[in-house]
């Protein structure tokens, strides 16, 4: 799936910031190809880019719309309807990775026929994904893995390909959720992916790579998560990586959605991704910790960063806070980091 | 169950008998159901069942042919397809448990609509799985891990819940492949379940039990098998057992589908999966080791068994050779050996 961009961002009439958290994501680290956002009169937030209608968003080379929000139950509510209806008419393709597909919602598949449009359904998983395999294929792969879901794995990714980019080392983000890959314009759906496709999937979405640059995919859930640890494991077999980073929050006080339940210690989550990331990686390694300290003052920041740091003798550092400098001078410190496959 | 019987098995051309596990446990676990096999010239194997071609078989008596067939992919093939259109044209219904779905194949859709027959595709998950929680449930569990896919999960499964009740134990399978949802009449298609609801899916088919009998949960994949550990995985957490054992065939060469990659050793797969069981279920214990020894004789079988079972302090069988009794005394020795439950 490729997206058309540059992307004009819908915003709607959403009041709390974590209902636009796609679109928000789109603007941060991709703000190359937003030309601008859409928000209704009594929309009280903004992204800080300018305000378009459709014809507008059109005429400044806008190409697709993206729904880069997340109500309650991920449904089509009435309103995005006739908001999408008109930007079709204008000339927008659309863009979603909500629950309810744009497909199966007959006005819009009626309008993007008429109008000669695309409706974009991200969270749909390729039909030709081949099982996995584990054979060694070439190339520099690094995946983020976590104690626990949604604690900065693709801020984590996307900064790392960006650290990269600015070090003049080739680097691609590879995205494996459904922001993700409304920023990056391509990706696998992984949590939609049938069971056992999982590790097929991520083979085929970064597979043999012979330049010198890298892969930086897209971590999902957690080893240690009940909910969803399978699918850590199938993407960490399918990676293959040569290097891990982790991330994690010092600040969540249970597993998301787990109430009760405690993170993992940090040592212990690493110790037990690479163990199992030895079964198709033998020689990966981690090169840093990624920490979520948004909930903490730049002084406890710090600490947390030295105290974690220490204890899995490692670079670790918040990527949004304080960049991740360290944790690449440790991913390119060795002269030979990808894995080896035979000739 | 709504599939009729009583069946025809296909074997087709298979040559591995891997190939045709569904067919064999059928035949082994439900010999009153099944009239005859239908194998071409070419075909290699039997299952010691009446050969028979279709009108034959619906002389016979026959409602359904099971095309009890697994490759890798679960793929439709032609020629499949054209001795399905052959069934159907007899008088068959048609069952199978390959991803790819009859009713998806517009021939063979075409041809039960014009002879009144149905095709079932038993690889279709529920349409209401949640996703796991890892919440405590009460009930006694015992899961059936292995170091490799097809190495006698179902057969021991099953010949523990025959075991089980043997000694007036209340004991019900729970059945997580296709086989064994033939074999049985319901469970659930586990490799079919979109991935982020697969140790949900385990939650809802073995949820909490009162009594003192016995949840067998038939296993599926392996920890250390790249293409399906994913999978393996979630069974785990959602299986949440207070007993595993280990499945293992002591004479494959490689893992299922993975020349060149051995199987791991019974005691280290074993100590994987009671560390990833614990998540769940931190009493977890080893009750036994099921060899499939098939492709040993006697002597070399007896060996196997005694050399992995003092390797691994485990009572070690093989199921359909020896029984299971050495396995269910260990099972049943101690007095408290459900999930423990915090009133």
């Amino acid at each position: 799936m490729t997206i058309p961009t540059p992307y004009l961002l819908y915003l709607g009439d959403s009041a709390d910031p974590a209902d636009v958290k796609t679109s928000r994501g789109i603007a941060a680290f991709r703000p190359d190809v937003c030309v601008g956002e859409f928000r209704h009169e009594d929309c009280a937030l903004t992204l800080n880019l300018p305000r378009m209608g459709f014809e507008q968003a059109v005429a400044a080379g806008a190409k697709t719309l993206v729904l880069g929000v997340a109500n309650a139950g991920g449904k089509l509510g009435e309103a995005l309807i006739e908001d999408a209806l008109a930007a079709l008419k204008a000339g927008l393709d659309i863009a979603a990775g909500l629950h309810q597909r744009l497909a199966n919602e007959p006005r819009l598949a009626e309008a993007a026929l008429k109008h000669g449009r695309t409706l974009h359904d991200v969270r749909v998983p390729a039909s030709d994904i081949p099982v996995g395999t584990g054979f060694p294929r070439a190339g520099n792969r690094l995946l983020t893995v976590g104690t626990d879901c949604s604690v900065g794995k693709m801020y984590t990714s996307l900064s790392l390909v960006d650290g990269l980019r600015a070090r003049g080392v080739s680097a691609d983000f590879r995205a494996t959720g459904q922001t993700g890959i409304l920023v990056s314009g391509n990706g696998v759906p992984l949590d939609a992916v049938v069971a056992d496709f999982m590790s097929g999937s991520i083979e085929q979405l970064a597979p043999a790579r012979n330049d010198d640059g890298w892969d930086v995919i897209e971590g999902q859930g957690s080893l240690f998560h009940p909910s969803f640890a399978g699918v850590s494991m199938g993407l960490l077999h399918g990676a293959q990586p040569a290097a891990l980073v982790m991330c994690h929050d010092p600040s969540r006080a249970h597993l998301r959605g787990i109430p009760g339940r405690s993170l993992p210690d940090v040592a212990e989550c690493l110790a037990a991704n690479l163990e199992a990331a030895r079964l198709t990686s033998p020689n990966v390694r981690a090169v840093g910790v990624a920490l979520n300290t948004s909930a903490m003052d730049e002084d406890s920041a710090r600490r947390a960063c030295e105290t974690i740091g220490a204890a899995v003798q490692l670079p670790c550092s918040d990527p949004y806070r304080m960049g991740v400098d360290s944790i690449l001078d440790r991913l390119l410190e060795s002269g030979k980091s990808s894995v080896e496959v035979a000739a």
